[in-house]
């Protein structure tokens, strides 16, 4: 059985040692191990990818001992997850289409190893495509006096099929604390821009007045700061003066695209880590 | 005998072959061409060089009918030169070298088809680069008190010398207006961060700390308003968790060095053209 | 009515003029214009943008001045289209879907200005998917036996649906000259490697072996000579010694993908023109 | 006291344990640790950075307790450097500076810790930036002729000046088997294209009469077959048909200095490890 164990916990000296020993002692063998310290907050990070003998393995009481035994006296934040849990992703929408048909088609590929029991909508105009590949669609508008109701009924579908996470492809809307507060650091957005520069609306428009010579677009975990949330992915593309804001738009695109698609399946792989604002991206 | 010109007027029909047509009258052949019209602006830019037959084609009467048979009636903002003209170009520099190597390395090759009378610094430390390399090197200290002596000292080195333009090396002052107003257009600036990005002091700290995945260098034409200026070339790389501050640093080098000399080399070539605080970049 | 002239012919002075003051004379009015002479080959190139008042033009005549006032006297290769010829596009796959979505959804949303009578394949695995996007799906199987017959029945559906032009988005089989002949650089192909490297079959598995640490993709017109062709498009990707084979198969579907549309956008926006092999792209 | 072990051995289970459990049991502590598995070849790859107290470390009793106890049971490959041996790097240049200056200001500048005992040359042209940063030039002709007797020169002077490795500098000569056998490995030569593309001369007129729209450069060890060593380091950049010959060149310099300079310093730093001729490039 393959799991994967993500850890923070402050820094000291032995930790990778005492884990892989812990792990070989519970009859795991370690597949890959990648580890990090952030000297400036003297916190240590690592992951690891263990194979266990599923006849004899015993989940529940493996986590306590770990809990017991490792977490506990090291100060540990962890998780354990094995390799056969598939998690559960909403997809919210708004009117454009690119990320949502890149996410679709690589989910009904394999190549995104989860299950997707909605897709959520402020318009209708991308029920044909949930159509097309036959998931459920909830087109529920939003509109300044109705936000709070709206987030609400968005909040009874998310429990009612108990989503692991959620991904912003292109949504449009702000999310409120209300839905951050129960999904921190399970929330992925994608912003058309190279984070910091241009948060906020139309940053196209804006690159485009500024004169730059690239262009980003960056994936994020979303908190309530407005485009501030730490960043999983971002990449660039070339423009030039001869690009206008159409040109710039359709270029982004196809990063917004690539980007969210990255980020979304770090998080899939539990390649990712957060702390500070700031992420871990675990190879 | 080799010419570039560069034009740019209000938009309207028939620009193209007006010019060309006036360059093959005067004896000339259109070598390359590259052209651009900002529709939201609605200007025309352009930059032709052409070729001349050197024995009878007379600079001064050609440049006298352009004015009067094409600038004045297209509003034209235009510019001549001849290949045979090497610029003058002032260097300014502080206490990092990897931008001053580049460039003189450049120089000496004879990639960069410039004269560079003299460099300037703030400090000493360069000055041994400065006579590797048969440089006069000027050492003007710049403090709050006497940076207004400083930059006349500087003004007098620099008209004396006829300088062309001014390429700030990593100077890590502020120019003030009294150069600027004299070298609108002519001063390049190298600022270590994917502008609009981190402007101001310590990009890279910055960028540290906010977690980006992408980190890059932007050289631009100094303006009064700090690192805001029309931007000519931008690069970037990947960074990761796994970089500390100094790795940013030593990354930055090599995007700042590279960055810096394409800018130089396009503004040598004569193939940027600043309007509305942004650049066209001719191929 | 907007038009494109695609032109190249042997070098000579005068040929921007003379062809923007025909234009001119015709009541055209340039809107862009990209250049390019090859010196080595001494061939000049140029792609015109030119608006013509719809009511007063006649393409018929305009066309047969054109071929006799230039393009005799100038021995000129050209060709003039309106924006409003939608060209007809014929897609060949076969098991691989990424390519098959990414062209479908820029198609649906309108991004891709052309028409898809049909898509062919060996397989029928990708039926569903012609099936999603209503458009019309024929499994033509190939063998060695059947390949003659296979590539007849595939010129019918040619000819029939009067195409324009085939992507090989992925096709997995080798077009024979019978086909090729009649679509000379109208067959678009996306190899999964940075050409000339790893040309030929199963370029990811001869990436790994070689421990390359750039991955590449590659669009261009087919010849006769496998993967040898006049390159379109290529763009590339960073691997390292941690990636088996089937990431970087995971990484090269997204560069397939993106450099395949690349590719196919330029072809229908008739910024393509070919020449000893090698192109010429617009801009 | 900063050390740094590498090991490579057959994988089996428990190793990562077993060698950082040896490190604490001898005082030490793990900084940094980069492990990785060939599951083609079943090979294990590690890289650890240890801190021990000086004042109690016996370098000599480790390393003869380390072959005993893990690299003999273990049939490891493993190598023990302490950060305060600073290595010694033989220059081979030609006629072409970039690549020198590049390596030499980064030296001067304190980046790459190396000591450089001697620059040597088949050509005079480059004794004048030898003398500019002091360092011993050795002109050494070679003809088809004098090979033989000039590569003995060389290994007198490798030898006397007890120099751990070589870098080509763009040398333009093939190193025969009687020095790479003495220096397996600790070769490093930059070649200007994108491996195994264009391998062999004049690769920038290769890229140009294929009609590439990317150009790279390869840092590779040398071994026996041209241009065929394991790769430690490539990078690319655009070109297009408007690039001539001398531009694939003048944009490759840029390319093959950041990329040699890349490669020398990975190999000071011991992160590359070689083994069937790829690299594990250590993070």
């Amino acid at each position: 059985m393959k799991t994967t164990i993500l850890i923070n916990c402050p820094d000291q000296p032995g930790i990778i040692c005492t884990v892989t020993g812990f792990i070989h002692s519970h009859g795991g063998n370690v597949i890959y191990l990648d580890q990090h310290v952030d000297k400036q907050a003297d916190i240590f990070f690592m992951r690891v990818e263990s194979d266990f003998e599923a006849s004899t393995f015993s989940i529940a009481s493996f986590k306590k001992e770990f809990e017991n035994d490792l977490a506990l006296p090291y100060k540990m934040k962890w998780s354990f997850n094995t390799d056969d849990m598939i998690p559960k992703m909403a997809l919210f929408v708004s009117k454009y289409n690119h990320c949502l048909y890149d996410l679709l088609s690589r989910y009904k590929s394999g190549e995104l190893k989860v299950e997707i029991p909605f897709i959520i909508s402020n318009h209708s105009d991308l029920k044909d495509i949930a159509d097309q590949f036959d998931i459920p669609f909830y087109h529920i508008p939003v509109t300044k006096e109705t936000k709070a109701i709206a987030e609400d009924k968005q909040l009874i579908l998310l429990k009612e099929n108990q989503i692991d996470f959620i991904v912003l492809a292109r949504y449009m809307q702000i999310v409120s604390s209300k839905i951050i507060d129960q999904y921190t650091n399970r929330i992925i957005n994608i912003h058309h821009s190279f984070l910091p520069a241009f948060a906020g609306a139309k940053p196209y428009h804006a690159a485009f007045k500024r004169g730059v010579k690239i262009i980003g677009a960056t994936s994020h975990y979303v908190t309530e700061a407005l485009d501030a949330g730490p960043i999983i992915e971002q990449d660039v593309t070339t423009v030039s003066h001869s690009h206008a804001i159409k040109d710039f738009i359709a270029k982004g695109r196809d990063l917004e695209k690539i980007v969210l698609s990255r980020a979304v399946k770090l998080h899939i792989q539990r390649k990712t880590m957060v702390y500070n604002n700031k992420t871990v991206i675990f190879s």
